[in-house]
C-alpha cells in the first residue's frame, strides 16, 4: 500500500483503539509537526519555488487538521500534554541521513529528494494507520471513525504530493521510484522495531 | 513604541533599504519561523486550549505572509537561500531562559508567559522595522513599501495578541506588564549589540 513494505502489527491497532485519548493527544502533535516540517522544508527549497509553494499549501492543510484535533480534544475535555519525541519519524530521518552521509556526496537536491520521500512514507504510514483505526473504531466511536476515514484520504493525497514533488526535484521519475523503494525498506525496518505503543507512530 | 525600550540604529535602515533582495530572502525565513514557532508553542499550551487555538490562528496568518514573501521573491527572480541563524531571536530566547533558570523554579505557566512575551517583543521589533523600511522605500519601491506598511499593521496586532495571551496565562495583567518591561530591557541590550546587517533582525 502506497509503497509501504510492511504492515502495521495488529497489536498496535488493539493498543491504539483502546487508548483513544492518548492517541488523540499524540495525533495533535503529529499534525503540528507535519505542518512545521513542511514549512521548514519549504524554506530550504532554494531553486525550486514551485515545490516550496506546494509545501506551504500542505503545511496549511496540516494546520487545519491540527485545529480539528484540538477541537476533538476540547469536546472530550482532554488536555494537551507536552510532545514526546516521535521515535519512528526521528529514527527514519536519522537512518536515511546516515546512509546518505556514507556516500560522501553533498548534493543538496539529493538531500531534498530524500526528505520529500521520507515525507511521502510517513504520510503513507499515517494513512495506513488511520484506516486501521477507522475500521477498529467504526462501531464504538462512529464520529471519530469518520474523521479518521477523512484523514485517511487526505494522507493518501499527501503521500502522492510528496512523491510528485520528489520527482520534480529529481527530474527523473524512475530514479525517485527506486529511491522511494530503498527508503521504504529502511522504513519497514523501523516499523518492525516498534513496540505497539498507543501513539500514531508507536 | 509597543513596549520597546530602544530604537533601531539608523545604520540598519540604510543597510536594509539598499539590500532589498537580501532583506526579502531573510524576511521569508522570518515569516516561516514565526509560523513554526507559534505552532510549536501552541502544542505546549496544555491547560490553555484557548491560547493554543489563538496561536494556531496566528501561525496561519504568518503562513500567509510567508506565501506573499515567496510571491515577491518569484516576481523579482530571487532564489531562496538556506536560512541562517536569527541571532537576535535566538539570543533573546537564550537570555530570557537563562534568567529564568537562575531563579530555579520550574513553573510551566511562567515559561509559557515568557515565551509569549518574547513573541510580543519580536513582533514589536518587526513592526518598528517594517515601518522604517516602508518609509525608506516609499519613493523607490512604492509597492514593496505598501506591503511593508500592511505588515506593520499586522505585526502591531500580533504584538497585542501575544501580550493578551500572556495575560490570559498569567491571570494577572500587571504581572504580565512588569515581566514585559523586564524582557524588553533584555531585548534592548540584544538590539544594542546588533551590527546593522541587512536582515530583518540584523
Amino acid at each position: 500500500m502506497l509503497g509501504l513494505q510492511v504492515e502495521t502489527n495488529p497489536k498496535w491497532v488493539a493498543a491504539a483503539s483502546s487508548h483513544v485519548a492518548r492517541v488523540l493527544v499524540d495525533h495533535a502533535h503529529c499534525e503540528m509537526k507535519a505542518a512545521t516540517n513542511a514549512l521548514s522544508l519549504s524554506a530550504r527549497c532554494m531553486l525550486h519555488p514551485k515545490v516550496a509553494r506546494a509545501l506551504v499549501d500542505l503545511a496549511e492543510e496540516e494546520l487545519r487538521h491540527f485545529r480539528r484535533v484540538l477541537d476533538e480534544l476540547d469536546r472530550r475535555g482532554i488536555a494537551l500534554e507536552p510532545p514526546e519525541e516521535d521515535w519512528y519519524a526521528a529514527e527514519l530521518r536519522r537512518r536515511v541521513a546516515g546512509e546518505r552521509r556514507g556516500k560522501q556526496t553533498l548534493d543538496l537536491d539529493a538531500v531534498l529528494v530524500d526528505r520529500l520521500l521520507v515525507g511521502a512514507l510517513i504520510e503513507a504510514r499515517s494513512c495506513e494507520r488511520f484506516r486501521l483505526l477507522a475500521d477498529a473504531l467504526g462501531e464504538v466511536e462512529p464520529e471519530l471513525a469518520a474523521f479518521y476515514r477523512e484523514l485517511f484520504a487526505d494522507e493518501a493525497r499527501h503521500h502522492r504530493t510528496f512523491f510528485d514533488l520528489a520527482v520534480d526535484v529529481a527530474g527523473d521519475a524512475s530514479m525517485a521510484r527506486d529511491r522511494l523503494a530503498r527508503i521504504a525498506s529502511i522504513e519497514a525496518d523501523v516499523v518492525r522495531a516498534l513496540d505497539a505503543r498507543p501513539t500514531m507512530h508507536g
